[in-house]
């Protein structure tokens, strides 16, 4: 896997750009970063300083599988909801479908392992949902590991084999999201697994369960980390981990492999984003963080990438709703980078 | 001037709504509180619940004018630098051009009396100027008042009536922003006016001068104050006011006696609005804070309407840049407030 560093080269022309725009420097703020990332990703991508950079059919694939530890009551939430949740995705009803909507991003619904598949009348239906299906849902992973190797390792094929198709029909930036009731455990053991922070910073209590429920989801957690002797990301997934974080972990990677940027959502697809570094550190040049998650331990989880996220509105829903909610701020930063006069060109004194 | 209190016997209803949206209560964090604000607006001017909610025409109006004080050095640039950028603005090359272009936000730019007027062959060819000059530049408020009581009376009907032709013509969002070498000191004496907070809390740096600057600015401005004796908004504008800051606060209190919606952009834009709610406090039931400005001071200013914006991305830019990039949130809030299915429509087990 081949995943280039960005060539801060041009990062000196882009600056200077920027600076000679209308308006004090720096008084654009995060969105002055935000132009000079997607610049720079622009510029490695056609190997020459990028004049003007555009955002291509930006596309939310939202990955949605069954985790085995809901059997332990470590969510509000049975895991029927995931399937409930999946066939509202692709009926359109969900708050991510509203946000994609509002903001012209094409969205795919993957069923990467819930418990029961859905039925192929509907699935014939409705081309805005993929079957890559890894089982029916993880195994509890606080008695045994979440997944085989095996599992593992087809997860990241399916899971960059879907980034790569909607690279090639001309995405070139990624919005991922996810759906998969007990699916905050998974998380927070994979942030404890490879930063060893204790359970009390990374285990929150995801959609709101209460603080004795909190008290068992860190103990499994706990328990579950006995099994985990390596910050290899592999084992980790595979003692820890959920089909959906699978996938985003190899939809990660090919994206990045691709050169595009990718706009992460909130505390979930931030522990794949963790296990992507792990495994290449080169990705964090294109991660965009969208927002800060309501989920605690998603500070912890942001600080590992050193990241500043676009938005805080206390969110704490997934589904990719952060990240499809910044989108229109990328836009923006396209627009101001390729369109805002110079001092000169305006005649403004500087 | 009639401004209603929005009239909260619908809450219950838009309440209820929202929560049996698929998703857990309370999950979309701010954007509920935003939905809930317009629904209740909207609610409001048609005298019974708001079922969808529909942002119309939304539209930015940008006053410029310039400011006597600027002779004394407060501000990083000098007051030509008011007039460049309103002829930037005509011409579409700032920054708050290139956010509602990207945002789909009309945008009309109002000289409230810049120093020099803009040439007749230029206003004639752009349909986006108006020409509304209270004067050439307010008076050096350090040294006399900053305008006459009849200036201030005229400003309020300009801001009135460019606000009401805009609602006439289908706009039922107003955006505001403005423009103005050296207004910031101006919002910065109007805050320490009505709430007789410390010079130190209130004053800021603007887009960038130094301490010795900052210091003279402070002294400057508590000079000024000596002669403020009331907290009647009249006053206080006549004494150390600007001619947008006065055409805003017009602008607003038209907008909110139609019962639309006003999004707030930074500093200036706030320091209006408080002058607004001193007139008549029904004001702020329509006001929605778009972002959190980098100026000191705003903090304070936003604590006056016990306000938590939308965004904080460190913009310290005015115009109305940080209103412009917050619109698509109010945009994405009504799609979920409208299409986002509830639990018993998607089937989803609550």
């Amino acid at each position: 896997m081949n995943i280039s560093k960005l060539n801060t080269k041009y990062i000196g022309a882009i600056t200077n750009k920027i600076d000679q725009k209308t308006k004090p420097p720096g008084a654009l703020g995060q969105l002055e970063a935000v132009a000079t990332q997607l610049a720079l990703i622009a510029s490695n991508r056609q190997l020459g300083l990028a004049e003007s950079i555009e955002i291509t059919k930006p596309t939310a694939l939202v990955f949605a599988g069954d985790h085995g530890i809901s059997a332990e009551g470590v969510s509000i939430a049975p895991s029927d909801v995931t399937r409930q949740m999946v066939l509202n995705f692709i009926h359109g009803g969900a708050a991510i479908n509203c946000f994609c909507r509002a903001n012209n991003i094409a969205l795919k619904v993957i069923d990467t392992g819930i418990i029961k598949p859905i039925d192929d009348d509907i699935k014939n239906q409705h081309s805005n949902f993929i079957e890559q299906r890894l089982g029916a849902g993880t195994n509890n992973f606080a008695k045994v590991p979440a997944m085989t190797t095996a599992q593992v390792e087809q997860g990241l094929i399916y899971g960059k084999n879907i980034a790569f198709a909607q690279i090639e029909q001309g995405c070139n930036l990624l919005i991922l999201g996810e759906m998969g009731i007990s699916n905050t455990s998974s998380a927070a053991a994979i942030l404890a697994a490879l930063t060893g922070a204790s359970l009390d910073e990374c285990v929150g209590s995801g959609t709101g369960i209460n603080s004795e429920q909190l008290t068992i989801k860190k103990q499994l957690i706990k328990t579950a980390l006995k099994r985990v002797n390596t910050k290899d990301a592999i084992h980790i997934l595979e003692q820890v981990g959920g089909f959906e974080i699978v996938q985003m972990v190899g939809a990660i990677l090919a994206a990045t492999e691709a050169g595009i940027a990718v706009l992460i959502d909130g505390f979930i697809v931030s522990a794949a984003a963790l296990l992507a570094k792990q495994i290449n550190e080169n990705v964090t040049d294109y991660l965009i963080f969208s927002h800060q998650s309501d989920e605690s331990g998603h500070q912890l989880l942001l600080s590992q990438f050193n990241a500043t996220p676009l938005l805080s509105l206390n969110l704490r829903l997934g589904e990719g709703t952060g990240a499809a909610l910044a989108l229109p701020l990328l836009v923006a930063a396209t627009h101001f980078y390729n369109d805002m006069a110079s001092f000169e060109q305006a005649g403004v004194t500087v």
